[in-house]
């Protein structure tokens, strides 16, 4: 179903920018605008929404059945696999009378289709990411609770993760606990994330799965769930055996870093002051090369999306947003540790830090 | 470790085409060139060849040091999250001399990142989803040798979850059986694939698990893993139940065009006559508008990759070249069938039918 409200919203934002239409490919916008995604393979399809409120679909004979279910009886324009997609394309933008306009992309579109279609449609792409991402930045009261719900979920497998993390395990066998622990406790969608082992987790985005715990460890965890379409995001580090006094001391850098972002993440603060106010406690400890990210991602339908919570961001907080605070230290070769929470701001102003579970040093002996 | 051998073959491809370099992301093509996939997320990063043989890599920083590891030393050009990335590209390109030309996006860059990098870079994307891609079209006896043992794992796993199908379970429980079983037999990388029941069959590309097989069902499995890295990608349709005559009818239909379609793939074919052999079985029977895709794609390093089996793609097949064959009649709101194997053209120019568990109708009773 077409949620017809969202695409006025879209229409009018659309038309404030003098651009023509958005093009949506399979994603967690397209969750956001009609209730379903379906499998991008390498074929392209989009839903198209028009500044004048008009929606259509373009996709490969393959998902046809399957958009016509969802468009509410809007047009599908199709092609076979031996076609050439861009004639179906550019028979679409005619008849919308989009030939020759501004026309956005969002996150999802590939880029070797945006080329094919640049070559033979006559029309001018343009960065379309923000459009669906702003629209939802201030969330609904259900999509709060939602969010809390889904937290809590992951609170959980914490609690449970740390009684259950040993030397000799691998982060393969830790991530698929958490993922079962995940559905144990409600939540869908959960890949095990990223599990990351002492020098491993210098990297923040390392999705390796063989290292082995050893009688002395780093264990990095970031993970998140959904539950009602919403994402939870956490990250805890903890320690196999007795943590050393340099562990113990980045450890409590980073803590008081979250414990800064959150302190300032109030209602109505600039976004990159949010930010500053947890890089400041790294920096001035001499490690503000080693927090190289920016202190957090909106979240929501997606696992990252606006607002993101970093010093070029100039937007104010407002009831509403949710986000993750999550800094980090990575040292090459060595470590690497960072504390994450989803934090809203709630319909009253008030800052909830949704993720409950502790963040005090977990030493497991 | 980047493959060296490979760069200069697709450099010379590039030269031969007049484009000056490659942009691939993280993505099957990255692994076949380095042995590693990063973890993509919104940010942009790619490794890019050009066509001197130079290669280089531009992401954010928090890849730098993942991405150092498997460049050998080459250089890395990172921003920070509060930077405009477009500024590093443009640093890259300028002192690479790529300002101003053609230059190449492998299938995993994403769109709203090209349109940033169009408005403030000079150059000319163009579509490189194809080089990598026909650069491994023609597999070794190793990777021949992981295919078939990838495709014995499915065998396996099919084999064992038609003993487990029965009334009362989800499309969802029985993905979860076959992820499980992929795991035990030896393959990673299975999500459980496609479930489909009944009408939802209808849909090629279904990804939903709500359904829940009744006393009569048909059930369409689309399942695959890796061995090695190379993939196997196995469809087989199975009943609940007694199955009526029309479903033994359709069933039949398509078990005869896969059989058209793997007795016309022999060394040396058309790949447009492989399409027809299959296709012309259901036509025939007046169904042609009912099968509504390519027969088949290239697998190995990615799931779909050259050669494509479709009536437009002007190619003879050859002795290395591995594919699928996968007819299927898809009826909206009733049922979908489709058998698929994967298929090899061997080191000694045979035709191997790599997926030997039977495609007998099997009543599950």
């Amino acid at each position: 179903m077409i949620n017809r409200q969202l695409v006025k919203k879209l229409a009018q934002q659309l038309k404030d920018d003098g651009v023509s239409a958005l093009m949506v490919a399979p994603s967690a916008d397209m969750v956001f605008l009609v209730g379903h995604k379906p499998y991008l393979c390498e074929r392209f399809q989009a839903m198209v929404v028009t500044d004048d409120e008009k929606c259509f679909y373009i996709c490969n004979m393959l998902t046809e059945d399957e958009a016509a279910d969802f468009m509410d009886g809007e047009k599908v324009y199709s092609w076979f696999d031996c076609d050439d997609f861009t004639v179906t394309v550019k028979k679409a933008f005619e008849e919308n009378g989009l030939l020759g306009k501004k026309i956005a992309v969002n996150s999802a579109v590939r880029a070797f289709n945006l080329v094919r279609m640049m070559e033979n449609v006559d029309f001018t792409p343009v960065n379309g990411k923000d459009y669906l991402e702003l629209t939802r930045i201030i969330k609904t009261p259900e999509e709060l609770e939602n969010l809390r719900k889904s937290s809590l979920v992951v609170d959980k497998v914490y609690e449970d993760i740390i009684k259950f993390i040993r030397p000799g395990l691998t982060e393969r066998d830790v991530k698929n606990e958490i993922a079962r622990l995940c559905k144990v406790y409600g939540g869908d969608d959960c890949s095990g994330g990223i599990v990351a082992i002492n020098a491993n987790a210098a990297m923040p985005h390392y999705f390796g799965d063989s290292a082995v715990i050893g009688e002395h460890a780093v264990v990095e965890m970031d993970f998140g769930c959904t539950v009602g379409g919403m994402y939870s995001d956490i990250t805890r580090t903890v320690f196999v055996g007795k943590a050393t006094e340099r562990e113990k001391y980045l450890y409590n850098l980073v803590l008081q870093a979250n414990l800064a972002g959150e302190a300032a993440a109030v209602n109505g603060a600039y976004i990159p002051d949010v930010d500053a106010a947890a890089r400041k406690v790294i920096e001035d400890a001499g490690y503000g090369r080693n927090f190289n990210h920016r202190l957090g991602h909106g979240i929501g339908y997606a696992g990252h999306e606006a607002p993101y919570i970093h010093g070029d961001y100039h937007m104010h907080l407002a009831p509403g947003m949710a986000f993750s605070c999550e800094p980090g230290i990575y040292i090459k070769d060595e470590i690497g540790i960072r504390i994450e929470d989803v934090v809203i701001i709630n319909e009253k102003g008030e800052t909830e830090v949704l993720n409950k579970c502790t963040k005090e040093l977990i030493e497991i002996i």
